[in-house]
């Protein structure tokens, strides 16, 4: 039966949609931090992020049900629902970033704000690391270090080497910040030379594609006082880190230290309906604007702002970030304890509820293993995958939802996966 | 009040996301052809085609709000509602239009077919109208004729005179054909020289933003050869034509009678949900595949699938594109016997469920009189807007739920607008 899923999707997906898993898992249904298959069996999500306050949470499916039998229209009518919502958004930020613009994507929400940065600055050159992903539009993929852009690279993107906790660039944990601050300095040289110029550095302030290394508060300050130096912005892709995910703070930034000029949001943001947007100060949007009069049709609708709007009062209401905080704190401590008891795992790191393991053998990175330990995993009900330069770090990204039996699940289940591949 | 709203959408969403009418409509309601605003005031919606079935049509939000109280995940599981909606899609196209991708917009439809032409030739050369607009991402933006891009055009782009029902191309009707072509063909030769070559051809087939001239079957023919023959391929932007609305066809391109290989959807195709897709053949959508390992989070998830389903089936169950045909030629009569009335009316044109009324005095365009038909109209109750190079066109591309007694009101305000504004 799957097989025939399978071939039925190679037929109208293209065969090189693939999925999770050598046997995917046919989803039917989800609930809290759980997904069911087709056979009743259930799974425990350590790695969905998109629904961000539980898959299915009631208020956020009554909040599209209610919207969508109500209205749903676009923003050249006036609505409350994008005020409200736009509000309640911007509330949540320091440094003037007061400003929205809503989309569809997170790849719609980088590719305005790469052109924000433009706008801006006048400038065109980009500054991202070696080893991200912010997003699949035509724009958005010059940045990405994996994913070949179709037609090859263009000229105006510098990809900077990315900290990391097992290889630190610069040679020691300490000269991380240097180092990655002599990258930036010398791709804003290159970029003068070449004359693009410095339009922004776009990052994730959590480092996520990169592996999540552990960086000290103020590891960006030097890159960042050279950007604004050249002239150029500072964009924060929060899509993986925002909304309290990291537990200390609602936003990477604001964990890091710095002051994002422009941020963009994306998956976690209205728990899976299409919701994304840019957030930024007023003169950055009015420039942008000036530009190029951008309008989104599906974007900011009523339900899509009552959907985001949904999410951000759960988080409130459900304490999620401090779940994310405490949680996460207790689910670091047993996969440190599962650390104790396998060689395998190099380093054990992360914020909140995103967390991972590394995995190395012979001092070399355990790639293989680590798809090993995902499949097993798997096989044994909980959902997990890797990430990281190596590929070899076991990510767990769970629903903010995620309790302490769920991380006593996953740690003894990610204990019997190591004993049983290693 | 209206002010204050205002206000805060300049606040948050900046001061030049402007609204339709003069005096914005405040909408808190929707059903069928109609709007409510907050003061209870019913509205005749003859302008919005993202509504397809009707505003909040029951079915549609039903499948939206029991999916999403199920599961809404991503494509890496395995899951049926996309391959059925795949398989439900599909079968409305011939020419082996048999894959596709789905996405959350228009704008990434677009963005992804200009990519599949590239990675399909080799070459980078596109070829659109001289006033058109396919979307707003930075790559697709470069087509717009009216929107310049931010940082300005590249020069992979060529903009070839649009037909026109009251300044023919060529300088008559019968010479469009062919004056079409000719700017085609040197456009080719152009590329050709600057060594992009020519990637593909991307049309609305009804020439929507263009104002909908009417245009022979096999209009297009000899342009399409020529592209074909310099190496290139035809995108169909059906986003607004598509899914019955012209009446005839369930596509713009069978009107036509051309044989497209990349068909983009968008606006309509979840009555309002965030969908969108790109439908190819499968060896287009394996070589983008195999240049560029695109992935959607949000696209094609069980939300979005039993969203655009329901949208088929509603369109099917309701014969809505007979409504359209049958419908629209009622709306088509009545809007000629309005122009009898009034001298001020050149023209009046379309095909099923998207007509126009074009406006011309003393031998000129007269767009700053319809832009007062348009208000005046809004102030009775109807609402519609203008389109077309000159902006002299009243548009009529209501919900497909459109009745006799709906095109009677609107005949009939339109009388009443002309009357009182000329």
């Amino acid at each position: 039966m799957t097989e025939t899923m399978l071939e039925r999707r190679a037929r109208l997906l293209g065969p090189q949609m693939t999925t999770f898993y050598r046997e995917p898992v046919h989803v039917v249904r989800g609930e809290g931090a759980y997904l069911w298959d087709k056979d009743g069996r259930r799974y425990l999500d350590c790695y969905n992020n998109v629904p961000h306050v539980g898959h299915c949470h009631p208020r956020v499916v009554e909040a599209i049900a209610t919207q969508a039998a109500t209205l749903n229209t676009h923003t050249r009518y006036v609505h409350d629902a994008i005020l409200d919502y736009g509000e309640a958004l911007t509330a949540k930020f320091g440094h003037r970033l007061e400003s929205l613009v809503m989309v569809c994507s997170g790849s719609e929400a980088n590719d305005v704000a790469l052109r924000m940065a433009e706008a801006v600055t006048g400038k065109t050159g980009i500054i991202g690391t070696d080893n991200t992903y912010h997003g699949n539009t035509a724009a958005v993929s010059q940045l990405n270090s994996k994913k070949i852009p179709v037609g090859g690279y263009r000229d105006h993107v510098r990809q900077v080497p990315a900290p990391d906790n097992m290889a630190p660039i610069g040679g020691s944990q300490e000269g991380q910040a240097e180092a990655f601050a002599r990258g930036v300095e010398a791709a804003i040289a290159e970029l003068e030379e070449s004359g693009h110029g410095v339009a922004a550095m776009i990052l994730c302030p959590y480092f996520a594609n990169e592996g999540f290394p552990t960086l000290e508060r103020g590891f960006l300050d030097r890159a960042i006082e050279a950007v604004r130096k050249a002239g150029g912005i500072i964009i924060a892709d929060e899509v993986q880190p925002g909304f309290g995910r990291i537990g200390s703070h609602w936003w990477g930034h604001d964990r890091l230290g710095f002051a994002p000029d422009i941020v963009t949001l994306g998956k976690p943001m209205a728990n899976g309906h299409p919701v994304a947007a840019v957030v930024t100060r007023p003169e950055i949007l009015g420039a942008f604007q000036e530009a190029f009069k951008y309008f989104n049709t599906f974007g900011g609708n009523p339900v899509s702002a009552a959907a985001a709007m949904a999410v951000l009062q759960v988080i409130e209401d459900e304490a999620l970030v401090e779940n994310a905080r405490d949680v996460g704190a207790y689910t670091l401590s047993l996969l440190q304890e599962v650390q104790a008891r396998h060689d395998v795992i190099a380093d054990v790191r992360g914020a909140g509820l995103f967390l991972g393991a590394e995995l190395w053998r012979d001092g070399a990175p355990a790639t293989a293993l680590c798809a090993e330990v995902v499949e097993d995993m798997r096989g044994r009900g909980v959902l997990l995958h890797s990430v990281g330069r190596r590929d070899n770090t076991l990510k767990v990204r769970p629903p903010c939802v995620f309790g302490r039996a769920e991380a006593e699940t996953l740690a003894e289940v990610m204990d019997a996966a190591l004993e049983a591949v290693t």
